[in-house]
């Protein structure tokens, strides 16, 4: 297993690299495997999110509970929506509450990482592609989300700054079916449920994803949430777990 | 009036600057004032679209004569979705139409260039940070949008790999009240109409998306389109052209 970072250094330059020890790599870009400056102590780095994709994209209705309680059919193509870029934001990111966003739900998810450029790839090529996984939280406004009927708005619910938090890793060499996802709100467990209660799975995922269009490394895909998604409110510290690759906190204002 | 461009050089080398007679006159970046190295004959150069945007928005329902022909109300607030960095296209481009896309429809539309770094901007501050105005062929599935009807596809159908397209430059200093936007296949006009039927204008649009989110310069914002979408079928040349910017065309595939 490998874990990808992304930080800032006291000088201000970014790195992307492996922790190793107590210190990150630096490698050229996310998958290189060699190294391209002095290691640097973790304690001196400002971790980021690991990565800045040129697509974020989030999955609705892909965990069996979630679409058995609200009745919905399981889809047979990933049901996609795209979170802006300025939504990123990385561990202990603060991240401010509009009163324009109006009601806003944590959503604990795990994110997939495309390691490499693919189209029109099989279920095998998207799996080769996979750098590894991350952990996500979805913030939505749900009163946004259901403004105007009309007019779903999933990415405006989900684009205000910094409800697209990302980190701590990018893992490698993780069997996907083994993970849980948790979410904790001031240290308390409030929403865990099994990574293999997916419907499309992450290379099924990835495979139909490159028939829509071709992804990119760095590109970043999170798979959904499942039951559990809860209200939160400012003052509250949110995390999500998941074990072998970390937490990543936020501190909502 | 300043006519910004990017394009590629016969040594590979990528240039975004400002055209001035029959050279492109390099600049350090979209919006530079400096010039950033020597002009380049434009018989050299192979335009890209004018930008590479860290967002790409598309507006839904924002033209009086489409939303009084549909019955839609006029929204208060922009109905947005975003198109992935891998559906952009240039002047000149081939645009392969998936067979999973379905049917496919041209859709002319007036873009937005943001300028600078803004967030909770007045429409007067919008209205600053502009750059300037570009075409867009915003290209839509609409089998892929009504495919699941639990969850509308904006963004997939509007996300296949060249369905956004861009060009041939921004133009700044225009009044965009006076501005028609047409779209002619196979050099024949197809869709024409005038921007001032515009529901949101373009500094209310982007005042109100900054509310949302922190708009960056580059970002562009194709402002819906109006009457007179049609389909579309491969071998065919589809153009954009607003006068005072000029035309982008595409060949379909």
């Amino acid at each position: 297993m490998t874990a990808w970072a992304r930080g800032t250094t006291p000088e201000g330059a970014t790195i992307t690299g492996v922790i190793e020890g107590d210190h990150l790599h630096p490698r050229a870009r996310l998958g290189a495997d060699a190294a391209a400056g002095a290691p640097v102590p973790l304690s001196d780095v400002t971790l980021l999110p690991p990565v800045a994709p040129g697509k974020f994209i989030g999955l609705w209705n892909n965990f069996r509970a979630a679409a058995d309680k609200a009745g919905n059919a399981y889809p047979t193509h990933p049901l996609w929506f795209l979170k802006a870029d300025t939504s990123l934001a990385g561990p202990g990111a603060t991240v401010t509450l509009p009163e324009s966003a109006g009601r806003v739900v944590f959503e604990g998810e795990l994110g997939i990482v495309i390691g490499a450029r693919i189209r029109d790839a099989s279920p095998e090529e998207a799996a080769a592609a996979i750098l590894g996984y991350t952990c996500v939280n979805d913030f939505t406004s749900l009163d946004v989300l259901n403004a105007e009927p009309s007019f779903a708005q999933w990415t405006r619910a989900k684009s205000f700054d910094g409800f697209g938090v990302v980190g701590p890793v990018i893992a490698t060499g993780l069997d996907w079916r083994e993970l849980t996802v948790r979410v904790l709100v001031d240290g308390r467990e409030r929403q865990s449920y099994p990574a293999a209660d997916m419907i499309l799975d992450p290379a099924t995922v990835v495979s139909l994803l490159s028939r829509d269009m071709t992804l990119n490394p760095g590109d970043l895909i999170a798979c959904g949430t499942s039951l559990g998604a809860r209200p939160v409110k400012a003052g509250q510290v949110v995390e999500v777990v998941i074990d072998g690759i970390g937490g990543v906190a936020v501190t909502l204002a």
